[in-house]
């Protein structure tokens, strides 16, 4: 997919025309939170398809850059994404999705609710990672 | 700046070595949320420099790609962010910054205080934005 057309900076903001600007490569990336938390689950990308598909199933759905795929998230752990709202940013590069998490709650395919499980502490040697 | 250097997967995911996946620009992707509310407030990018100058100073540092320059945030509108906790998440290509907002405590240059201002909302035309 070619970069979203060009669209004046006005309406981009202030309009209520959806105009998600798609990157090179065709993805924009979607912020995941918890409908219930408001806890930062997870970031990740959408291609157009995902995004049609999301809105149009309130499933959500990315592109699997590992994979080069259509990524029904969920399909294989469970953890469906069921929409609730699906945001815009000001300059429509980035979507933030709030959702309902199936399966176990989790969001992470290393085992934990979120992908954000750690944090940077300052170290003498330089920056390190803590469990949070 | 080039991209990062291969790190084993485990590691990048298990470990407590801190090593940002800066993409082929440089840049990694930043998740800027509110310390009170645990609002999302905004994503921007930062660059090694900003990432070592937001952990170095505690004042949160982005690169402006529209400006191709460092970007300490609030020097000229007053929104200063005071990092109180920085996490990476899984495969360390994201970073999330829990903050204080000084001056209005806003974070988005339209004047509202999120840049997510907008929802996106199914219409039979195509979908919509409705402010929230």
């Amino acid at each position: 997919m070619a970069t979203s057309p060009p669209i004046d900076k006005r309406l981009l903001e202030e309009g209520s025309v959806f105009a998600p600007q798609f990157s090179a490569e065709g993805l924009i990336p979607c912020v995941t939170i918890d409908d219930r938390s408001g806890e930062v689950l997870m970031v990740a990308h959408m291609n157009g398809e995902a995004l049609d598909k999301t809105l149009s199933t309130g499933i959500v759905h990315y592109w699997s850059r590992s994979r080069q795929a259509l990524w029904r998230k969920g399909d294989t752990s469970g953890q469906v994404q069921s929409l609730v709202e699906l945001r815009v940013d000001c300059d429509q590069d980035v979507l933030l999705a709030r959702v309902k998490v199936g399966g176990d709650g989790g969001a992470c395919h290393t085992g934990r609710r979120s992908c954000f499980y750690r944090r940077v502490e300052a170290a003498p040697s330089g920056p390190r990672l803590l469990p949070v």
